[in-house]
């Protein structure tokens, strides 16, 4: 379990953060406003930028904290801009790595209780795991990366997945 | 290994399916031609909506049979329509679906020899798993979320994600 989710999350969130610098690099070549590049959305009713880097962030801690049986962190979204939205992953990235393995080994059937929106939804620990968590996690890091790719910012597979 | 694995992957590609459903009640109800969907881009070089589904696909049936030791089934990438992406979704389903538990499980330190393009790598059985096939099954999934939903196809998380 805990092989299966915090090295995984701190790693590509590390990822995010070189996408993130490989975006800013792009707006400083290319004279564009990064806070355009920052609000961009695939869709009107989608989510910018910023919001998938956070969601990101937050599945990743609330998957960590709560298979580990701690209180989730409290990260305002706040962030507006590409430092901003770097700070953020660190903290993340460093709340992740103060969890020991052993706090997240054996959570397989823990009871997990989400609210997501207006519903309440009850999980196993794996399934919490396998079914939510990561695919959800997945789902903004690649929207994120596929933001930037549909404004030109120069990433390749390898910059997502980078080195497992 | 098993869990993390053969059911996830078979359960995001049906998810992957209905929202090929979702695709074509879109095209029909719009008179959009369904090939300029299917072929629809989020950049010129990144690759059209029926390669992200070949490729998940590919991924998919990649991991559990490397992980199995079986030989990976070959698929020809010949698929245009969305009718012919949800049967090659389905071929891939029915594979992951003949691989048993005890065939997966144990495999964490399985020696797993990929070629990516021009490089080769090698992997140990949950690095390949953890750190390769899962972010990108889902990164292709994602993108071709991100392309339909940039068109204009009314899908929500709850289409990706359904029921874990």
């Amino acid at each position: 379990m805990y092989q299966a989710s915090a090295p995984r999350f701190a790693n590509m969130l590390r990822n995010l953060a070189a996408l993130i610098d490989k975006a800013e690099a792009h707006c400083a070549a290319k004279k564009i406003e990064p806070a355009a590049l920052a609000a961009f959305r695939l869709y009107p009713d989608m989510f910018p930028f910023t919001r998938q880097v956070q969601i990101a962030c937050d599945t990743a801690k609330g998957a960590v904290a709560r298979l580990a049986g701690v209180d989730v962190p409290k990260h305002e979204d706040t962030e507006e801009t590409f430092a901003e939205l770097k700070a953020r992953i660190a903290k993340t990235v460093d709340f992740i790595q103060s969890i020991k393995p052993g706090q997240i080994d054996g959570s397989e059937e823990r009871n997990i209780h989400l609210k997501l929106g207006p519903r309440e939804v009850d999980y196993k620990g794996m399934q919490y795991l396998l079914g939510h968590a990561i695919p959800n996690f997945y789902f903004h890091v690649t929207t994120a990366y596929d933001i930037l790719r549909h404004n030109g910012v120069e990433l390749a597979k390898r910059d997502y997945l980078a080195n497992p």
